[in-house]
């Protein structure tokens, strides 16, 4: 997989998910240093259609297998930093 | 919806999802700081069966409404930084 494809490849991805990962949309999951095979396999459910969304059913129909592998890459990439709620 | 009994009933949830909410097990997702909506939404899912997973439809089968609503604010009430991959 290609980190910088990865990070082109996600510019479409970011109205929804943020440029950095983080959701911009309130019904959207952050992506941010998300485990690569959970990011993978979404995406590949979704694209079969064993996972449906209205928006990410059509997105992931024309993403190829290296598509998946860039930007599972691009996203698991990214260092996350939690701070608890007291 | 109650933080506390957000974070009582979350400890559940830690073996995969980890006790920050960072995912210890590859296949499960990072929930810290997810947007309360999509948590909600996707624990529905799994209780409805909209969406199903092995492990993660057993443990939605028993959750109350206020359960979820409660996980949701728990999860959600994280906050969370993202360091980008240079």
């Amino acid at each position: 997989a290609d980190l910088q494809q990865g990070r082109a490849k996600a510019n479409a991805c970011a109205v929804c998910h943020g440029q950095n990962g983080l959701a911009s949309h309130p019904e959207a999951p952050n992506l941010a240093g998300q485990p690569i095979i959970y990011v993978t396999q979404q995406l590949k459910n979704y694209k079969t259609g064993r996972r449906t969304n209205e928006i990410m059913s059509v997105i992931a129909k024309p993403l190829s297998e290296q598509d998946i592998d860039d930007l599972a890459l691009w996203y698991s990439s990214m260092q996350v930093e939690v701070k608890m709620a007291n």
